[in-house]
């Protein structure tokens, strides 16, 4: 009998220009998943940590961590979008709209950009710009990714049509939305545990995070099961034993929460991301390796009509095994250096200066 | 100094006929729980995940799942009943009652149904009946299970009583009761990830669930400890170094609920278990091992006055390090092919094909 | 370009006698903390399992184990007194006071007692007494550390002041604050586990706890992750690997909750810690140990004006792969016995017979 009950992921041929996919499995968020996601990454940022901080700054109690909402809403895209995906080629576009607090319900919904066949006659290149949702349909965060798919037969025909999207370099600082609601009434830079602000980081500056973290298989497979994310290569010994790596391969958006959690130690005043200009999973990461991260300061803006953030454009990189003291990033031959498992270009809000000086406690 | 302030568990001759057990440790289920057990097996059924679609098809909110409540009860009765287990033989007779939700206190007691004292004059085999209650002596599961459990001393007198319970191969359908409360208003497929509803499963159909999971030391220990089930061989390496197996053994529910997660795809409109027929942990497993599932129809009806749901039986077999395309059971001998590690008998709620209908999103 | 923004610890020369820090990142404890705390520990306890039974004995709710606020409160000190710290020294004179619940925000303040350089010239001891208070500045808990820090620069001048403190070798029971409110209407020794109370227990009496549960990588650095402590040795395997042991070195409070959790056997009705008189992490601890604990009734008091509740004095030491039956602490020459890894020395709550016996269920 045929197993026809289980959906075997799409396809390139499956993709259609324009299809709208509807994801399955909304999620309600909670203060479980913000502990399980704290026990997984460790970040300290005070406004996730802190409902009273979270609520001086803006906020109506602590927020999820943006990057949580991102996993939960990309990880329901997975079983449609990614399954037989053989690489995860970049990201742009990212904006983050709403913060998602606990009690919140997430859903993803996805429309195909563009597609482009390989010249391998065997794969073909997906580009989907997915939007997650809360329970009162207001963005949580939409992003564009591209991801090389497998064709389900090689004699397949070409799409109808071919298309590679136009997308944006950067998402312009004008453009993003502060999560905060109403005006902020103070920020204590002793409970954030700095007191750098916006004012104080400049266009060119380097941050190393110093600190190292190590990946556990239990870790990054319990981080895939609370996103909800189903790609086999994270899961299964069984198969990636004989796989091209000979083990099982740790998601890319872990990468991206260890670093993020990391930039706490020089970045700790900042809120975000907001937006993601852009992403690649440089390397594959394991078990085993131990995560670095270090900073460089893009840009800064302030935010129209508003004096209590202002915005830093950081592009954040992440090596496996490899302190960060040196900013290491590209061989001499312009290559990524062989220990860079993450180039990631982001945006966060920064306190003013005016802000931290309203500060009691 | 004699440790008397220590409980060693009960032996065989400690069991009596009728005896009934209170067990320790009433227990407040939170977000929290949920959120720990999603992150260890990573289910994405929907009305478990969302508390919107929940409330939509009957319950108050999202409920915890059923398998969670069953190790939570079960795992009280552990101290008791299997302190001093060799193994963990058979299920029989499992009823789900009333959904827990979050907030509600789960408390377990048992009666000794059977004892049974074996030939080798060293162990015998106790019948127990578990019951688990609500703040409200709600039941929420019951179930019958026997075990294996040495005798404190081979010299000790048999039991006043030996009697072997006759136990229901089967829980009828009839007797099933639906977890959600009043009537549904409608059922998302497309939210909830299939459009495969009750009339669309034949009996003796199999499915092949496709997707492995590796079991790390760490997940299988957290499991435990978060029902709170002591039992000794899943935690000391210090000791399983040196016993039969040559390391930790992991709870054998574990399995139940990884079978059961990787059943989504194939099963994914199925609300459950609502009752268990029969279960067998035919062979051990072990950190390191792939689990992977495959299920069969065997039998399906109506439930009594309801047109919104219908009843599958569903017998599900676990294997470790063994793909389940073939719908792997027994050798050419007639025995389970050394591969499998479950066989568990089980029925599940499927919404009716009217209900789907119904539904916009 | 500089690092300016990473903060680096401080050294030895950054102290001084009477310095006040306020340590960063206010945390909001939830029942998502509550339930990961449990999966890595496993307690029994039922007056933090069970929101009933709590409410029965005189708490608003399930009160959070007052070890989780412990290493909460002291997580918060790392980044400020010993991030730069070779060894944590010792323990005296810990206080608890109000109980954590769920939705509390945890802050923690720490004041320089004691500074003393040591003769090698390149480290001191430092000596601070760390509080940790609540949203209504309530203390939760406030203890005396002392750690051995690097000094930055051999060359630094010696401190200003030199100073020992003089710290109680006991906190006085007759100073201990029971967390209970009100008067508790019972105490069910069923639902606890345990029908032993106060008057039970002997001075001098010893208990095996019998069981042993296994450290693995994922656990003690998740725990850690949790408590937001940075300590740069538990999370990173490229620089330990290279280090004093080879391997990452577990939070010496890991191993204060394990013995904790074991504990349960044997001391199943007892509420605490309410205090600690001292602590030794005798031994570091390691991923593979197997732990196991046994305690010692040191001392045992009634409490002023109340009749439901006695204090137990208690030490409890934990070993790594050495059963406890024969109480290990000293060898023949007086020393630490190699397997001890922590002597820990705490005063709890255990109802009293009149307690127990109003009891129904």
């Amino acid at each position: 009998m045929e197993p026809t009950k289980t959906r075997p992921g799409n396809f390139f041929e499956d993709f259609r220009l324009g299809q709208e996919i509807v994801h399955a499995t909304p999620r309600t968020v909670t203060e479980g998943d913000v502990a399980a996601y704290l026990a997984l990454f460790g970040a300290r940022f005070a406004y996730t940590s802190s409902t009273p901080f979270a609520q001086a700054i803006g906020f109506a109690r602590a927020p999820v961590d943006p990057l949580l909402a991102f996993h939960l809403v990309f990880g329901k895209s997975v079983p449609d979008i990614s399954l037989n995906a053989i690489a995860n080629l970049g990201y742009a576009d990212g904006r983050f709209g709403v913060p998602v607090y606990p009690g919140d319900t997430v859903r993803t919904r996805s429309v195909v950009l563009g597609l482009k066949p390989n010249t391998d006659g065997r794969t073909g290149v997906v580009y989907v710009r997915s939007t997650g949702v809360n329970q009162r349909d207001e963005v949580v965060v939409e992003y564009t990714r591209w991801v090389m798919v497998r064709k389900r037969d090689p004699a397949s025909p070409l799409p109808d049509a071919t298309h590679v999207p136009t997308l944006p370099a950067v998402v312009p600082a004008s453009s993003l939305v502060p999560p905060v609601h109403g005006a902020p009434a103070s920020w204590d830079p002793v409970a954030a545990g700095s007191a750098f602000c916006w004012e104080d980081y400049a266009v060119g500056e380097r941050i190393d995070h110093v600190d190292g973290m190590t990946i556990e298989e239990s870790d990054h497979m319990s981080a895939a099961r609370l996103f909800q994310n189903t790609a086999k290569v994270h899961f299964n010994l069984h198969v990636e034993r004989e796989g091209r790596f000979g083990r099982r391969i740790v998601y890319g958006g872990h990468i991206v929460s260890m670093a993020r959690a990391l930039s706490f130690n020089g970045l700790a005043n900042s809120i975000g991301p907001v937006a993601i200009h852009g992403g690649r999973h440089v390397n594959p990461s394991f078990a085993g390796d131990t995560i670095y991260a270090w900073s460089e300061v893009v840009d800064r803006a302030p935010l129209p009509d508003r004096d209590d953030f202002g915005t830093l454009r950081v592009r954040t990189v992440a090596t496996k095994d490899r302190p960060c003291a040196d900013f290491p990033l590209h061989d001499a031959a312009g290559k990524y250096d062989s220990a860079v498992v993450l180039d990631f270009d982001y945006s966060v809000l920064m306190p003013r200066r005016a802000m931290l000086q309203l500060t009691g406690r």
